[in-house]
């Protein structure tokens, strides 16, 4: 049997999703306190590796386990109170063995927050990207929706991404909005390559201060050089928000 | 000349807005950022004094100054240069020596959040009191309109306040609403006395839970009597949001 935990984290303090020998990261954090409420190792499986600095509301993860707790409600809370408070288990339930959270989901939600006002907030710091500098939102959502449908997302990729992975993607949600002083990008596909939303956003801020016109950001996808994007947006501004199955 | 001061602080690394000898706060923090952009010591008035651990979105502050920086714009820049990221200057503007932010004040607005999930948040545990048990919030709604029009608050005054102050207060607004997973409580008053808002959430609380009837907070006012109120609500719950003049 497997158990599947929904999991949110503030990723500002981990380098990452991931294992790394240099320092905490949110599976080495995780798989210790389901190694400790379970009473034995674990190896857990993620739906999304999320970089040094990136959020989570609705992450999945699985985890075999040789037994189910009995009260998957107290197991929860036990998890939540060998968790730091920046890692929450929002949710577990019991999945079988065949559960996949990355090949079996169905489209991931992303959500970049850019804080658009003068100056800064002591609330937002972690969680958006400032840019005090005006943006033209109207030009960033008509830029947006040049990439939804399925295209080859070679353009937005990271340089040292897996070179035998395919690089097509097919993107459903794609869209601008305002949120007070936020601006919120939202992105649903069927799965992202390294650095793709950073990257998508990176060239719809330089598009929002007129420094490129609305059609460059389907001219940079279609051209599949990476070399022509903008620079990669900084990790904080984003967060996973959903799997969907 | 002064200046008058918007300031956001998140309260949870210190010891409060009030100098004090045994580690930071908002107040020394932000008198030295200014002191050493106005290149000259400065004392500063406050709006509200708020307690350990607790925020302000809107706190307004003034500062005497022998001269008015030039571009304002500027200075507020170089102000939150020089302060950490949890206290950011919103608005730097220009008024005369007789205005008193505390006693010029018509009304404040505080907010106090209740976080209603089961599970804890990773986003939200240092701005909301997560309260797993169900809290009934129409039963919480109606009792907080007891507390409106003016009333002498002595039964929700911290048991330490000064007892030469006068305890009469004229709320005008006291009100639940839910946002997705909180519940949030905004009240707004001509004046608080220590320890007010987090005294009636605690009382709002225990109402909530089914523990005392909807009519106890408007008892618990007429008593005058501050052994009748519920536990103190933790502060990082509370938020000034604004200061009316």
């Amino acid at each position: 049997m497997q158990l599947k935990l929904v999991v949110e984290y503030d990723g500002t303090d981990y380098l990452g999703w991931q294992l790394q020998p240099d320092g905490p990261t949110v599976q080495s954090v995780l798989e210790q306190a389901l190694a400790t409420a379970l009473r034995e190792p674990v190896r857990v499986r993620v739906a999304g590796r999320t970089d040094a600095g990136v959020h989570a509301c609705g992450q999945v993860v699985s985890v075999p386990v040789t037994s189910v707790p009995e009260d998957l409600r107290r197991f929860t809370l036990s998890l939540n109170a060998l968790t730091p408070r920046d890692i929450a288990v929002r949710d577990v339930s019991v999945v079988d063995d065949a559960f996949d959270p990355r090949r079996h989901a169905r489209s991931r939600v992303y959500e970049y927050r850019l804080l658009t006002s003068r100056t800064p907030s002591a609330f937002w710091h972690r969680y958006a990207w400032h840019h005090p500098q005006p943006l033209d939102a109207g030009a960033m959502a008509s830029a947006s929706a040049a990439l939804l449908g399925e295209h080859d997302f070679t353009a937005f990729c990271a340089a040292d991404a897996d070179p035998m992975q395919s690089t097509v993607r097919r993107v459903l949600v794609s869209e601008i909005r305002r949120d007070a002083d936020l601006l919120v990008y939202r992105i649903e596909a069927t799965a992202f390559l390294k650095h793709m939303v950073r990257n998508v956003v990176g060239t719809l801020v330089e598009i929002g201060r007129g420094e490129r016109p609305i059609r460059a950001l389907g001219d940079v996808l279609a051209g599949c050089d990476r070399r022509r994007a903008g620079a990669t947006a900084p990790p904080h501004g984003l967060t996973l928000m959903l799997v969907r199955y």
